[in-house]
């Protein structure tokens, strides 16, 4: 991701921009206004996460928050509240997990780990095998089935540490999470540990999903802390023989029926034209999952609330749409486009938070440098007051990525996310990693974007 | 502090911009590495605060910290490391302060408390008296002598909540610290309490310098926690003639001498041409200081660090000053100016950071939009990696304020702020609030504005 702000001289050009959107300045001091001194956002989030944390596919947590949302919404007396009905996948990891270092002659070492989601269980008595490290996927592949054959494969490299975009560094190393377990498996490997995904330097595992071929031997996969990873890697140094024992109790059911919860406020000029502002509403099992993503819940029906609690009246209609399934499966987001695309609504624009409730910086806008970026660009000197920066290329969001090719313009709230991903699927990712008014002023942000893009177009 | 950047076609521009500054990108990447992968900026933090907490103007720790400071750049084996002698004002808070409500038939109700900077003291014994609050100066000195005197003078205005910009609300409310007390004195107040200058709701006191008339009758004055000014404001709707009682043992010392700490790195090509990175080595006395300004101390000297580690040759001198005194007195901030007026030492540029070890969003630079600007946002895209999306207007540091009649270019590290406020003069600014990437990613943008400025000049 790439971007190339400008500063341009004030004086001659503010007055110039500023004069091509008379009058928003004032609505949008009063939506910031409205979002911090009285958004109920936080609050919300703290109500969200004590009722409905862990809100997995096919969990109780996550049908309680389906419901959740909905009264939330229903409370804003909108135009219209809606459930979209999704099937989802239905994994459950069961009893919890352990993994632990044989010692010879010693007490077993428990590491610090968390079954992958959709992994399978090992027996109920536990997998005993000696341990292979690698470096890389490429590293794995190159061992081969002769030293990697009955083994359990430690998948050992890093987030690099060096990089200092975070996200960046999140998706060039996600794929030993993805595709480790599988490429072990090929290999004859009968179980998998992979570290962290993660740039912190913790006793924390982080979950997420790893993939399966259908028809491929699936193996137990479970991520390690990163001090875990250190302390098998050492321990290996010395003793390369070491065994490992994993317990995965974890069980796949029958896809399960959840929903996408949708509501809006119809727009007065052109109804039949929607401008989406989403998050998505489950969450890895282990985690309440405050930044991931019940943060942008919260925001996005704050963005409604603050319409409702202002008196604004959008040209277009404003939906807010909570997703369901973005975490192992994006069933949700797909169910959506799927019913866009069946009935050839008219989306103007789409745009999620799914970054975390931290400080916002900018919004990516999803297609590359054109018009609709240099209409965009426009409005910045209007969102600098909330902190909102600059405009970037790329990096939509899960959940709205499949609008895309319907030709919708998508757009992401981007926050500082240094500490993103030390919580990011992980038991740390709690209300109190929040900061009201970082998250409250993600909501201002939101609205803004929302506002504008409704009464200027994009 | 308004801002206009733009967003321009990647292809078409960036090819441009970066063919302009040719081999930096390498340069900065490296910066960045090491700063992340290897900076000891974080542990260094740690041990500075760890050891001396509470670095005030005539305290041990200060002076311990200068010593410690010296000693960190000695071991850079930079080109030279001296001190420079300050005097600096010497105030001591002496006993903790308490600040009590007295409730007629019941036990007092301690209120969270912190006398201001350079408050004088009460009578050992205390000082009780009723109070009067008001909402604003304005609303203070409306009241007048009649309604004043003999009274504790209570300014309840808070910091505005709706406010986006913390900055900019601490700017529009610190008048209410630095001179509330003041005007209360000319009114015959018996002492001043004000409600502390921050946006959480909490119950921590910040403490800060106020203003005395050398001919003013001084009144002690203290600042409540946001939760202890509610609890005031509350009490005296219910009992207007409740009486507080203020005990505090602050005193006044003679001057006593203290050193901004400095190291440099000769140039190659014009040595005597000055780039300063700096920030202030003190701290208010309740306060480890870890954002304010512990952070922006190890950040400059990881400048210098980054530079060795790397062997990095500058054309110009780099220059790290750590400025005593800018709590109360900004002594270190005059007296580097002095001297560089007294020599005439040319200066190409001064950067500090004193707004926190956060995420870096950009940069200020303290001259009006001009040929300085223009030149410096060429390098956008060098620095956005960084986190760094904008140049912006104004808000110079408080130390290198000084330079700016010299005709020094200035700037300040921008960081993401909405926590400082929360922690800023208050025993909460403290080590666990710092996170290690964040801080360790400023002092890699500095160290990257540093070499650009170095390079391509400003």
């Amino acid at each position: 991701m790439r971007l190339v702000p400008i500063l341009l001289g004030l004086a001659a050009l503010s007055a110039a921009l500023l004069s091509a959107a008379p009058g928003h300045e004032a609505t949008l001091s009063r939506i910031a206004a409205e979002a911090l001194a009285r958004g109920p956002a936080y609050d919300q989030l703290r109500d969200l996460l004590a009722r409905h944390p862990g809100r997995l596919g096919g969990s109780e947590a996550l049908a309680g928050a389906v419901r959740w949302s909905e009264a939330r919404l229903q409370a804003l007396q909108l135009d219209r509240v809606w459930l979209q009905e999704v099937m989802v996948p239905h994994w459950e990891r069961g009893h919890p997990e352990s993994v632990q270092l044989m010692v010879p002659g010693a007490a077993p070492v428990r590491l610090a780990a968390a079954a992958l989601g959709g992994s399978v269980a090992t027996p109920a008595e536990g997998l005993t095998a000696p341990v292979i490290e690698v470096d890389s996927l490429e590293d794995l592949m190159a061992r081969g089935e002769a030293q990697v054959a009955g083994k359990v494969v430690f998948l050992n490299r890093p987030m690099d540490p060096a990089d200092p975009d975070p996200g960046r560094a999140y998706g060039k190393a996600v794929d030993q999470r993805s595709r480790g377990p599988r490429a072990a498996a090929s290999l004859g490997a009968v179980a998998a540990l992979v570290r962290s995904m993660t740039q912190a330097r913790d006793d924390v595992p982080h979950t997420g999903g790893t993939a399966y071929l259908p028809d491929g031997r699936n193996i137990p996969a479970a991520a390690l802390s990163a001090v875990a990873a250190d302390r098998l890697s050492a321990a290996l140094k010395d003793q390369p023989d070491l065994k490992i024992e994993i317990k995965i109790h974890a069980r796949w059911h029958p896809e399960a029926v959840s929903h996408n919860v949708i509501g809006e406020i119809r727009g007065t000029e052109k109804p039949g034209e929607i401008i989406v502002v989403g998050a998505h509403l489950d969450s890895w099992d282990i985690t309440p999952g405050a930044h991931d993503d019940g943060a942008g819940v919260v925001q996005a029906i704050e963005v409604l609330r603050i319409y409702r609690a202002l008196g604004l009246q959008p040209r277009h209609t404003i939906r807010c749409v909570l997703f369901t399934n973005e975490e192992n499966g994006l069933r949700g987001g797909k169910a959506y486009a799927a019913h866009v695309q069946a009935t050839g609504e008219r989306h103007v624009f789409a745009v999620e938070s799914d970054g975390g409730g931290f400080a916002p910086r900018g919004f990516s806008l999803g297609q590359r440098d054109g018009p609709v970026h240099e209409r965009a660009r426009r409005w910045l000197p209007l969102l600098e007051p909330l902190g909102i920066l600059a405009f970037t290329e790329g990096r939509g969001g899960a959940d709205i990525g499949p609008l895309l090719p319907l030709g919708v313009p998508l757009g992401n709230l981007l926050v500082d996310d240094q500490r993103y991903f030390d919580l990011h699927h992980t038991v740390a990712d709690t209300i109190d990693q929040v900061h009201p008014r970082e998250l409250h002023l993600g909501a201002a942000a939101l609205a803004s974007l929302v506002w504008l893009v409704d009464q200027e177009g994009l």
